[in-house]
């Protein structure tokens, strides 16, 4: 059982292993991500991870067994735990809660030496499908309160297994990070009475200086304050605060979009590490309509430091003026 | 120049570099803080920094020649620079002002291979006097509202010189993560009249569960909410605010605690990457009484991934009562 904790000066949440702790000797910083032994998301090895949730699979194929293009199984070692109830308590100043809450894994294809930039539109457009019809299903469970959709490609970026995959947490307390963002975009909607991202969007699309690519419902571009070099968002130019509340036709034109900006990345800056996030509101979000769902991806091409940690100012060696020149330039 | 960007939504502010940024190529991951050649920080080359602010040094020594202890020079490729005004302006939804700071490194000792745990109380007690004598100079200049001390060491936490250094970063703004600190102990203040980092000294030193160690003067523990594993805090017991106040007295004391401390971590985790930040309230603090200044030691032994980025949880895979259990059996 994990076990929540927070801070009391910063209200910042963790989640901490108190069953399965790591030794200190298990810590040893290794150089990459595991290459080589059997990996439990090839095709074949459908028995290696927890039972089946979901999957794209050829007709007659039978659950955890080979014939699928997209699967979707819990996370053998899972941050949050399905069962039980959130137990809030305090100790002295300090508070706790229980690690309730849900972690999957969308196993993006079964072909262990392709990553996301090389899959075809529509097959990440399957994996747009399960994103979705994942957030719809587990918003069900009133237990839970915020849905976080994101991606760790490569060391650097987290990623301790190389097959390609997305992983999905459902927690049971809005996060801190998401709240900030929730009273921004309300702060700037209570004195403008307009959406903060579509003005963004417009500011943008007329500037030109930070595009990378736009088709019919998404926009591609740099950030204006980018934490990270060549970080690049993607979003709806409808106004939606949940990323849930995506159309099929939003779907394919979000799996167009997405391919071309990762393989835009892969080619300037040869395979980078990344994250990406989900960046949506939160489930029962009824008060947030100023909210403007999108997805962030963040290469991992330089260090976090001391200033950085100390200040919440990143300091990024380059602008995303130059950035977007450089990715939109790629011939894709 | 630097120019520091507000981003519309957080509030978060970010430093980009836009007269001599990095080009794609430029980003290629290195694997280790860079060795060998020749070290700008060793003695014999101190002409290969800019010009010497202050040293601790040998009687009849001249500036920028050997015959120094410890020695502060500015940053040779600075976050900020000092000269010029904050200019705030917007474009369009977007803020940004100019670089405007200060950027200076504390070089802790001649020798290119010993680390700060290696240092004597006494050398560490001459490298944090010269943190105070820094800190009190700066703040003379009315422009810099926060003064920022960290340490970045080994490459996974941000170094890129081997040589044991500490860094001081003047900056225009109070950052992001400092305003959450103080709102936060405000807020405890408000509803128990009574200081939150007091009040946690106090459980601490009863619970006994997550000490480390402690002097006259310092307690060393494990906090109950670590974002990472093995973090460690050092605080004062008296309460103070800032940094800045410690008089000579808490410098030998704070001198021989956070030796032992990073003693500790040395042997345990056998050299890991780690930073340091003192957290202290801004330079005009008349009105953050509440706030009570701590130095946190963050080992880097994991990836920041995108579960943290997205969410600002942080999954921590060992409990802070077992890492204070293993460095308090060490043996000092």
């Amino acid at each position: 059982m994990s076990q929540l904790r927070r801070d009391p000066v910063t209200g910042r949440w963790i989640i901490v292993d108190i069953t399965a702790p790591k030794r200190p000797e298990e810590f040893e910083l290794k150089s990459q991500v595991k290459k080589g032994g059997v990996c439990p998301f090839c095709s074949g090895n459908e028995k290696m991870t927890p039972p089946e949730i979901e999957a794209v699979r050829e007709p007659n194929s039978q659950p955890n067994t080979p014939g699928w293009s997209v699967r979707v199984v819990s996370n053998k070692f899972p941050a949050l735990k399905i069962e039980g109830d959130l137990d809030k308590r305090g100790i002295g100043v300090y508070d706790m809660t229980n690690g309730v809450g849900a972690h999957e894994v969308i196993i993006e294809t079964t072909d262990h030496y392709r990553d996301m930039a090389d899959l075809t539109q529509n097959e990440i457009k399957n994996v747009i499908f399960k994103y979705r019809s994942r957030s719809l299903d587990l918003e069900k469970d009133k237990r839970f309160k915020y849905i976080l959709i994101f991606k760790n490609h490569g060391f650097s970026a987290g990623a301790s297994l190389e097959h390609t995959h997305t992983q999905l947490v459902a927690l049971p307390i809005v996060p801190k990070r998401v709240k900030e963002e929730l009273k921004g975009a309300s702060t700037y909607f209570g004195y403008r009475e307009r959406c903060v991202f579509c003005d963004m969007i417009a500011q943008e699309l007329e500037d030109k200086l930070r595009m990378i690519s736009e088709n019919k419902r998404f926009v591609a571009f740099c950030p204006f304050v980018p934490r990270f070099a060549f970080e690049t968002w993607i979003i709806p130019k409808r106004h939606s605060q949940n990323f849930k509340s995506i159309d099929d036709m939003d779907i394919d034109y979000l799996a167009q979009i997405l391919k071309d900006t990762l393989v835009r990345l892969k080619v300037v800056l040869k395979d980078p590490p990344y994250n990406f996030i989900i960046h949506s509101a939160p489930i029962r979000d009824g008060l947030n309509e100023e909210f403007h769902w999108h997805l962030e991806i963040m290469p991992k091409l330089t260090n976090v430091a001391g200033f950085e940690w100390g200040s919440g100012f990143y300091i990024n060696p380059t602008s995303p003026e130059l950035t977007a020149k450089y990715l939109r330039e790629v011939q894709v």
